[in-house]
């Protein structure tokens, strides 16, 4: 391990549902950088570690705090949540990288939230779905808005990420008003907030209904696609087997 | 455990790839269901159980297969490679399920192939994605078709699964021609065989070259986006960040 950056994704939160993997690599790594939130969510096998962070929004300077950790000779380890590499940190590490051609990286997934809110809800996800995050920090309003518009046309599962923070509390709104463009107002969605955390809490609803829901910052949402439906209380997408 | 079905996602295969939480519902279960393929991969650890199974194309009558153990008082989990819920049976056995409304189900999340391969091929996910399968069993090919060239066109990073088979094996090829009307030959992809097990192997490549390139059924395909690269034989996409 020396020499070599671990990129750690450690699922949702419970530590039963990260991978013998991640926890092995924990275990073995000396330095440990990530949120102080995630040391909370780890519990305390892994308070005697030497643990790093930056503030949120320093994420270039979190990244170049491993790659001076590993340079020191230390073990590092660098968690995310969910997994690394959907919306984590690991190609950020491989572009800043390259200033660091001695030093190896490798990915360790996860699992991230669109797998483990479908689980809670039921099997949103049973088809091609996609992917989108609603925070316009790194990514231009009109391409999430592109890509929302492209998604319902071609009639994904869409999961969003990101639905909602104190300064965008209007997002998910915006977002179930381009969806009412081409998707029909009964379509079955749900959302789940603080997966395998406390408080867990699925909903499901119509995507009229989610235009209208206030949804918390730990928040994921499934829009179903024209083959989903609620059965009791569950939201199911069909995969088309004959039964 | 009684009178409720666990359906759980293995992972790619490698038994420290599972969660501890899919680990320990296998421990608790009497009885298996799922390929006895799957055993392989799991290892000794699960030889001791009841393992059943039906032939492929066979899905319906294997998770009624659960519900009748269920009901003689077993304690049954059924396992799917990946996550249950992506491409797998957990959508299936909600479906079936109806008609056994005294039988609980949960879904025990994994990690999915495009999860587990792009920690193979470096961060080729690290924005809004969309999985598509190449398997026309299920879902017309226009429908197919279709997804693709809205995901191209919205600039998506694209996971293909099932992107070959005996039958269908200029499957990847149809689908490269459909992408490569919108998406410029020289974009950034990559492939992954055998995640997890053994012989994986992973490439990196142009759009025009994956064209022609010949993969298995056990293949996890990667389109990156515009803002996609390879960077030392990795396949990473940017999200973004200043640095």
């Amino acid at each position: 391990m020396r020499n070599k950056i671990y990129i750690v994704g450690i699922g949702p939160g419970r530590e039963e549902m990260m991978t013998a993997e991640a926890l092995h690599v924990l275990e073995q790594a000396e330095v440990i950088v990530g949120y102080t939130f995630y040391l909370k969510l780890l519990g305390e096998r892994f308070q005697g570690k030497e643990w790093l962070s930056t503030p949120m929004r320093q994420e270039a300077e979190r990244c170049r705090l491993c790659f001076a950790e590993a340079q020191k000779g230390k073990k590092v380890a660098l968690v995310c949540s969910g997994d690394a590499g959907i919306y984590g940190l690991a190609s950020l590490m491989y572009e800043i990288g390259k200033a660091y051609p001695e030093t190896k990286l490798a990915v360790i997934a996860g699992v991230t939230a669109a797998s483990s809110g479908a689980a809670v809800l039921g099997a949103p996800l049973n088809h091609d779905f996609c992917t989108v995050s609603l925070s316009d920090l790194l990514t231009p309003w009109d391409r999430i808005e592109k890509r929302l518009q492209a998604a319902a046309e071609a009639d994904f599962v869409i999961v969003l990420y990101n639905p909602s923070s104190r300064k965008r509390n209007d997002y998910l709104l915006r977002a179930c008003d381009i969806l009412l463009r081409s998707i029909e107002q009964e379509r079955a969605c749900g959302y789940v907030e603080n997966i395998g955390r406390e408080g867990t809490r699925a909903e499901t609803c119509t995507l009229l209904e989610l235009r209208d829901r206030t949804v918390n910052m730990f928040t994921t949402v499934f829009i179903g696609n024209s083959g989903s439906e609620i059965v009791n209380g569950r939201l199911i997408t069909r995969r088309g087997y004959h039964i």
